[in-house]
């Protein structure tokens, strides 16, 4: 039986690809192309920074549209990394940096008929450190 | 073929078991459940509040190690919300209440021959508000 949490090359680049498009559609702030990265039914979810978990499509696809209307920030991703969590779901863990401020974000994908598509975005800024510092401020955990 | 995404009630139960588990280790401080309750081998992600993502499984340990050294907080989650992703692949969107802080969280389960174990873990505070305005502060995103 295949390593359901093995990531097949083909499956890896399709992945980082569907992560790349998530960024480009919210640093251009293309509400369609935002609209047709999120799979399109069965559980969805996203937590902005400082917001609650939104879990109803809609709320998520407004809130994305509400955003970006206000003016889509010039984001990048780096340092993506794929985990298969197993047949058809991958986690992709990158830092999303916008401006001064780095983002660790989780980016959760679903295999579906018309390709991978985002089905939970997690994103929290990381705390000011320098590389010799443990992150300032009070540590939650 | 059944719904990937469909959660049987005994599922669901063990699910929501694990997730509680989870944060009576941490505000019992208890190491060895903690240990206990990620999956003991395969793909494994944490992204502590303004940290960046931890994706090795003895450093995520070592952290949660550190964290419950420094003393427990008395944390308890709310609101706990379960997503079927996939076979095999639970996420679990709950609110972590520390004192007059509340944290989203997105915990990631993966079934494991030895029940359903955490495989990502993100948490992130939400700003303050009052019920009738929009989150304050910077919005990122």
């Amino acid at each position: 039986m295949p390593d359901p949490t093995s990531v097949a090359a083909r499956d890896q680049a399709s992945i980082l690809a569907a992560n790349r498009q998530f960024y480009e559609a919210f640093a251009s702030g293309d509400v369609s192309a935002m609209e047709g990265l999120w799979v399109p039914d069965g559980p969805v979810a996203c937590i902005h920074p400082g917001w609650p978990p939104l879990t109803d499509r809609t709320a998520i696809l407004r809130s994305w549209r509400e955003i970006m209307m206000a003016g889509p920030p010039p984001v990048r991703a780096e340092e993506a990394e794929i985990q298969m969590q197993g047949p058809g779901v991958a986690l992709v863990l990158c830092r999303e940096v916008i401006g001064s401020v780095t983002l660790a974000a989780s980016n959760l994908f679903r295999q579906t008929p018309s390709g991978w598509k985002l089905a939970h975005h997690q994103a929290s800024p990381l705390a000011p450190r320098t590389p010799t510092e443990a992150p300032k401020g009070r540590i939650l955990h």
